[in-house]
């Protein structure tokens, strides 16, 4: 309910059309739909610019499917499923058929994105770069968003600083990009790296990736933060999906 | 040295104007000023699409100045000096006159933002929102910075999410931000809050204020990497230059 | 053993009924039963004001059967066995059929809550919030709990800040309620937000459940403990039978 | 603006006393006095039941004064000052006479609670244990802070459990209290005590009392949120404040 | 090698019965066997006063085995083998049999203890106190270790403080006690009370039983160290074996 | 109050001596006295054979002061007043002269220890270690809370084990000491060392001493805790009076 | 590409055999092998003075054998897998058979190190000493890794300080090695020991054996830092293959 | 007292010359001289190569001037005191004259190493490098102690990586020296891409230099430890007295 329809609602209350007492009601009256586990939300899209995703993990598999079946029945845009497991997949896919899912084939221990309904192409250059082969799995939930609201990302792997001519090689990339991703696990060194050396904007994923002194992300989100170059923004550990969100904002 | 300078450099060593050995020299040779204690780089502006900035703490006042007015004489745009307390303010002032300094006057305990030569004004609607009045000392940095870089960006203090229909009264002016700096300590729930609301891309800067539980801001710091709103990208503890930075990154 | 009984023994040992040395002995015996592996308190309900509880991890399933067979059967009001798996939830339903179980179907990798013999109905307005749908295996803890104690309370799911109007539409509820619990993980900003709209009393529980930064709830706990809304008071991580326990107190 | 006045705005548009663009901008008017670099409250007493409170750290003296003094001159019920500095104070003091001041002699290094227009007083019976005297400067807080909402609580000092006969000699305070507010350091055990013995509802304040491995509260905390007690709820670090609100919330 | 032996060393080399270089070879030999995995230390019940006890977690079964079987060959005194899961025990009990094993029957999920040749009985009274009944695990490692030390400890389980009363009916063992171990996962609170109640030596055990914010036992840890009872000697989290030997070192 | 006194009370009801409800008010009234900010022990001494010791942190001079004159005045056994600054030592010594003071010469920022009224000699050998001349306040803590218990401790300071040798020079003081404590801050390897060397019951006390990854006392806490030596006994950082009343409840 | 490489590049160019434009690009073609899922860095060798290691975790069974294969047909030198498990040791010995693995026979749990084509033999004597006798699967992956580099290290087992007799015995070897690696668990106090008793360069890698206390080897991570001994140089937890990088550093 | 004195001792034993019981005392009596507060080790610049540093925190002036005086005295080689204070320095320089002090002149706040009776002269080439300026500090303690050793280091500051061609810049040296020291705070990135330039053995040394997140010093120290570059070998949080311990181990 924006400003227009609020101006219609009052004329309509001022030519009696809608009686006080129902215009108050209508004013509560928001747009969510209420599946009793969930409040699906089908203002989000128009509100924050990005469509609503299912974060599976503690749902059910039917409640995966039915709040997904709810965003493609009476929603518009793209609709994404992340994280999903093996059941909430089937259980969804069979319900709501059509998706594109990440990755193609199965992975062992790793979870899927799915996606329906992608937004229309568009033309940004977003370089998704990533420290290590092991950042693959985050980089492909970011990659999975990012195709979901149109953009057709690039994504250059395993330019850890410890061999930072392979980073160097990408320079022409880098510095003509829209927006940059970050991922890197182990000491995060990359952003600060990849922030040196473009005035693009930069979302840094820290990963969960590495050695015992990494602290399952923890170390290298510290260490983004702490990070020498300047204007590196963060998202939370593992979380390709918020860097590709942020990234939207940013190109919209 | 870009990639023209490359090929020019090339093209004199065909026509033998420059022999192999001295290209190679220069080659080495990058664009810094070597003041012994530090290196300063002449280059950021045109590699990061920012201007180099002095972090003060650390640094006795001579090298604050010296640094400071390397800048000022041998490269071009903006100069800031952060975190500067009254000795290092004094000495770079007398040596580097015409700052714009905040805050205007100083305040007890509160460490000074310098800033010379502002960039041309830009026409982004830069918004900064802080949860209290006790984060004003964060925005103030922001700002400093923001406006060095020719933005003008309006604050909206003491927003925080008790009273959430403070917030609500500027959403306006949050649905068409070109950028939001959210700046909150404590619990740092005002990220959450107004990344639901706007589609802008959002920067939010935890602080170190606040009550027992806040831990000099690790609190807001993971509250807010943790936050349920997409796309919410997050900079260091009180690191008020680095979400001006991060906005200059999305806006250039 | 209360003041009454104490004057009462007192009594008896002037008028020669008990001997000194009797009630040395009887003052010494104290209202538990000892099981060897458990002392079981049957007198916690009337000190507490709430019946014994029976946290079932790390109990092995005769353990659990034996020690609510001994509450049942010698003792007086609600009993509740808490987070018990399979093993547990069979063995004690052999020996003390006619619990009420929560979740009425298993789910898989889900503990059970188990409640014997509930208190009489109360006319009090509980409101279990969650932020969101994963939270719900929390909320069921608490809502099996209050049940127990007679409560009946009515549950809202899914209203995280990231959607403020979802919250914004239950405001009636929430400012006429009696109690209210918030359960919410990843940030935990719920429970800022509804401590700001309603005046009644308010636990808020945080929940394990979140991407990378939410460390396993401690996130949620330290920023609901930060909160910028007075009054707000905290049980432990998950903790749904604790939420229900501290309404109780607060209503009784 | 509640529901009833919400009803007579429309009212009065439907008869064209007011106008429909105007409407929308009066519900677009909230009830708080913005004073640049504060928004100040007027609603809050009546939407949490709580008077706004100012919390002293981060503000200028001349911030504190006016934010005060507009809570005095434009709002209604009691205004609290906390954790106010000796500058604090008087600038205050001097804009706004008349507040009762806690500690009532100044202590070293001990901040203090400034109250205003006392709500009237209320008959429950509310008591305040402390574990050690050195926890008495969150006590005062409290009690500071119950005063002014009317209540006259009674603080039972120096009860830790290492004499667990000393908090027994309190035993039928304990158990009629209307509620109970326990304030420990080190750790925190007596909130589980204290909670074993009184069916009253019970908060629990740890604080940063205590030798090297009390890590400033933190371990207070913890303890008291693993506390084996049900049904304690806990408040921030220190956050005597927040206890007396807490304990308002159940007892309005 | 102690003093005597090595003043007949000395006198050997003076009579020109031992040569000195093969004195100083035999000066370098220490009484160990090297297993080539494993020094096996024949001297430290004398040096410690404790006998050796192989902690299983990290060896194969084969390296169990062998190492037990060296102390009980070559050694003398009471031998151990720590958290052994079933395979090493197997593996052990196979090639040294008649091992008293804890617990008597196998518990799903619980590792064992084992022991040969104990030492004579002890006349100490040493009272082991658990909180919980899910303490029992640790319990039964410390009883296992101190009956191999000979002695006979009467173990009392789940006194938590929650219902004091409980561990009030035991105060005469109390404070008749040569050592008291308190162990207690949760808050650890029953160190503390005991600490206060009784003058013996206490070692308190922090357990990892417990809800969300026990953090596997460091929050029992913190706390106990932050006891407000003097005196109270803290061994590591689960460590029974650890709690029995340090009684047992003061009551040799 | 012991099981004699109680007798006698309830022969006095039997004999009409003592009327029933005042024999309840006497079962309640408990060795303690209320000043107020502080409920003074006089039982202590005799339920943990420690007498009560009066932290000084967080106390005001005056309150020290009146709460070991109380001491003195009603108690008996030795008193102590610990980590007292100046203007405590002062108000305390006015009132109550006669103290032994720790240390004799006042030492800039060392806090002090002040004891009256010294237990009788007695004749253990109680041994103190400190890896370095920097532990050396937490020793003189210890050592003046064991001189009040009657012991006559000695020192033995600068052992790190960096220079092993040193440690292996006090070997027969090490085997035939009755207790020892050990005292070190950095790694607290010395613990580990020494419970490899003596049978005696050895407490350990980790100091904030140290380099940077010291973290003010964890690190050594946490490492001695993990000790690969078996039965060393831990207090808390810095605690030399906890670790000498864990010693004077071993040696009663 | 080195100095060499370079100006033989320009001569090419000045003799017009190179056209400038083509010089740009071969400048910034560097040696490394793209994959797309990694690049392969031909170069690190010679850079680094190390072979190109693959950390296996995180990457397909077909990566692993990918870049293994890359490394052993393009490049020269020693070639490391290192935690492979069963499917990541099977699909790359099938594509690049003749590795040396470690453990020779499979270990349950126990991840391997794959070698192949191992560098010439080297004289130096490196010692490896670990605590006990779990931390030799550490050990394994550090002796793996420099028998690659073509060191044949001595490994002396289970020498943890609590029998520092056992590591006095290997006096000699420690004091004339030419480098020593200390791998310890729990508190990790033998680097200290062995660090204050031989002047050798000495790499200290903490493991995550160990009781409750040792926090998955933060505990010795920090104890080996907060060392006594000087010029202990640590790396990451359980990190067998950085020591060994470190050592070979050192006498390359 | 090395093998030869060991053989000379007892050959005086065989001889008569010496009694065996005057034997044992000696070889009891070990190379330190006592000054009761501390332990002087003449032994350790033998044992270890190292001079005995002596650290002033927490060391009376008298103490710190009679430690560095016995070593002067009864000593040979290098001998430093680190960290001192004023009071502490100018005790020492009064009774030591002739000390090399650190920094040449005093800089507010910042600590003073002081060295005495230097190595002679070594020829390698030991690089210091350093991210920031304000890095310097903690560089000047380690060149200090370098050149007490007799290395000349050569130290290059504000290399930090968000400008990596300030870096580049020093390839050649970094490739050709003989051991580098990298000093960095904030986020540490500077040891993994020196690490992948240059194949000498590498100290790094994280600093508590930085903003918010760098948790003075620990983040820095984690990131280092998760560094992707192989063979990385970390000292203590601001240890450059450390990290030239280790470098002069590698170098003896």
């Amino acid at each position: 309910m924006d400003d227009h329809d609020l101006e219609a609602l009052l004329l309509d209350v001022r030519s009696g059309a809608v009686a006080p007492d129902a215009a108050v009601a209508q004013l509560r009256r928001l747009p969510f739909a209420d599946l009793g586990f969930a409040r699906v939300d089908h203002h989000r899209g128009l509100r924050q610019g990005l469509p609503e995703a299912v974060y599976a993990p503690g749902k059910t598999p039917e409640q995966c499917a039915a709040i997904v079946g709810e965003l493609l029945e009476n929603g518009t845009g793209p609709v994404l499923l992340t994280r999903a497991d093996e059941q909430q997949l089937d259980a969804t896919l069979r319900r709501c058929p059509g998706a594109e899912v990440t990755p193609r084939e199965p992975v062992t221990g790793r979870l899927a994105t799915l996606s329906w309904r992608h937004a229309p192409g568009r033309e940004h250059r977003v370089l998704v770069v990533t420290a290590g082969t092991a950042d693959l799995a985050v980089a492909e939930e970011c990659v999975a968003t990012l195709r979901a609201y149109g953009y057709g990302p690039r994504v250059i792997a395993d330019c850890g600083v410890a061999g930072v001519h392979r980073l160097l090689a990408c320079y022409d990339e880098l510095v003509t990009a829209d927006a940059v991703v970050v991922i890197a696990g182990m000491e995060g060194a990359l952003a600060s790296v990849v922030g040196g050396l473009t005035p693009a904007p930069l979302v840094a994923v820290p990963t969960s990736v590495g050695y015992g002194a990494g602290l399952e992300g923890v170390t290298a989100l510290l260490a983004m933060h702490a990070s020498c170059a300047a204007g590196v923004a963060v998202v939370g550990i593992d979380n390709g999906y918020g860097a590709a969100c942020a990234v939207a904002r940013m190109l919209r």
